[in-house]
């Protein structure tokens, strides 16, 4: 099996795009990852795309037009579409497809364009990955619906409080600041977050990330081809990946994901590492309590202790392990299928030190969390430097 | 990198299937699988789910419902979506997990569940595949109309007639009363094709593949896996996927499939065998005229003497090369994201000599060519018994 490290990547402006579509987004992206790289698009041996939604979408191959639109044919190409959780799929099968030797440069592009229908519809779409019987049909429930349901379980288990939540938006909000793609760029209070107008109780609007268009391209290669290519390739040194009962009667419990602990553990055995290795991550703040979670499902912290832990700063730069330093999908934004690969294009910038106002110094070991809907997909990437 | 067999497979009944949600379907092929290889749903490793439209399913991550509804969580899964293509497309990422030494036993399914809503809305999403800009919004363009265009221009470069297609649904139509999980279970005549209502001049009613539901399933092994389980694997030879522009007026030529031409390439090459060593094929005739190029981009026979091969009795059973004797999209049935997992089983069960009535005596080496939309995507796979 042959090791695969990454060797360019390029993520687009977040944000409402109305001036550019689905695969120009895509073109965005991928331009300035083969610019990174070093190579050409007739360098690329074959893409993976990455598409959440045919209803954002209005296309039902969108991966194609990309791959189309990017001047890729004859050459092969899948598309991948795992709800929110597309982007790091796309980059697992890409990984598979030069792990097992069949090329050794691959395109994975992931991206959406979520702004060109309204909202409410967008929204109606997206809770189209709950489970068709009860909670699509019968409760009608939306993704904010599903994670407030989460949340009150953690406060009610754990003591969890609206304001540790907050906490998590406000340091996504200020290092988005920080990153010159991000949706948002401006910082906000623990206060303006309590304050703003509740979206299903208890998460309020600055608990939940916002509809976004946006890419991200990442370039995989083979470790012969990246020796050729960069002295700074990023090793992919683990891939996991969980699912869970896309039903959430059907769960034990409603205080953390099961399907990210499973990806997690893959990961870490694979990659040789546990979770006291992880110098910087970017996880799956879908909602703030997500994040939280996140640092239980991924063992940056105890179980129940995510509300202490984010109120902390221990995943500030210079705390403990930082986490969402390029914004999360919070104030970063969140394009369904281009966020997992915007996560391993922020892992890469950071293992390379080439991270502005927002590097983690020194970090040598990186994590990617990127979950579907209410947990019913996640993939846990680990990274490293050697 | 190892090698990948094939060694359960199973193909729910095609139809209108109204009594099936989409992951019953998935069970009803899983099960069958799953019992043909001897192994329990514990048993394996990691799932790749095919689903080829949203739009058809209601839902926007249908592979998680499937993969949920079969027990399979918290294991690994995948959800793959390359339009008619998605069934091989699904296969080709599964094949990869196995090829890289990542999982040894890995469930690929393909479902899709069409007559959940009226048929012309059906056509209309399906043409959502289409180039947004110009086939979606301007000309309206269905897949229909896309091969009526590849049937005009073929008729007008090389003489072939609407008698030489009508051939190729007299020859599926007969082969799928073989087949007990075929939609269709009666024979046609030439005169009967001919006098089918137009739906795109010159394509006719019975030159089109039906609306379908349906489910298929294969079971993916490592070589040394395989050989615990069966001693009859058919194995994976050789890989290929072609893409082309989705944009018909980007083509250079209308009279035959870039991607098929471009896929055969690769997986003839992978294989180490020519079309010459084919003895038995599933090719993607979604219509009449499809087959006939299928033949030349494969190359069953010359470009431009498709017509004269289809009408000459070579792909019967007994002839050079019997194509489609399950009865093919036109006369099983053409549940998109099932298609070309169905292919796989049938080559399989062809090579195994488990083909009934239909088998075609001493078949060593099959092949399966599964096409996205009008030719933007195409997989083909070559399977052999050593």
């Amino acid at each position: 099996m042959k090791d695969v490290a990454i060797v360019g990547v390029g993520t687009s402006k977040f944000g409402n795009r109305a001036d550019a579509s689905l695969p120009e987004l895509a073109f965005e992206a991928t331009k300035e990852a083969l610019l990174d790289a070093g190579v050409g698009i007739s360098d690329i041996e074959a893409s993976v795309m990455g598409t959440a939604n045919q209803f954002l979408a209005g296309a039902s191959q969108p991966g194609a037009i990309m791959a189309s639109y990017l001047g890729l044919s004859p050459k092969p190409s899948l598309t991948v579409s795992d709800a929110c959780a597309t982007g790091s799929a796309a980059i697992r099968a890409g990984w598979a497809f030069v792990k097992a030797g069949i090329y050794d440069l691959v395109l994975v592009c992931g991206a959406e364009k979520m702004n060109e229908i309204p909202t409410t519809t967008a929204i109606e779409m997206m809770s189209l990955a709950g489970d068709p019987k009860w909670e699509v049909s019968q409760t009608g429930i939306t993704d904010a619906g599903a994670y407030a349901m989460f949340a009150k379980s953690h406060m009610h288990n754990f003591g969890t409080t609206e304001r540790q939540m907050a906490a998590v938006a406000v340091k996504n909000h200020k290092y988005a600041t920080m990153n010159p793609v991000a949706q948002f760029q401006k910082e906000i209070t623990i206060d303006a977050v309590l304050k703003s107008k509740v979206v299903a109780s208890p998460l309020k609007l600055l608990d939940c990330s916002p509809i976004t268009d946006g890419a991200s391209a990442v370039i995989l290669a083979s470790g012969e081809k990246a020796r050729t290519l960069t002295d700074t390739p990023v090793h992919i040194l683990g891939v996991g990946c969980g699912t869970d009962t896309v039903a959430l009667q059907s769960r034990e419990s409603l205080v953390g994901l099961g399907c990210a602990v499973e990806a997690s553990k893959q990961a870490y055995k694979m990659g040789g590492v546990s979770s006291e290795d992880i110098d910087v991550a970017c996880v799956h703040d879908c909602f703030t309590i997500a994040e939280l979670m996140a640092y239980e499902d991924l063992g940056f912290c105890k179980k129940g202790e995510g509300g202490v832990f984010a109120e902390s700063d221990q995943t500030y730069i210079g705390g403990k392990i930082p986490v969402n330093v390029d914004g999360g999908l919070k104030a970063k934004g969140h394009p369904l299928g281009a966020t997992g690969v915007s996560m391993a294009a922020e892992i890469t910038k950071q293992l390379r030190g080439e991270a502005g106002r927002r590097q983690v110094t020194g970090a040598e070991v990186g994590l990617s969390h990127n979950v579907a809907r209410h947990g019913t997909h996640c993939v846990v990437i680990v990274y490293g430097r050697k």
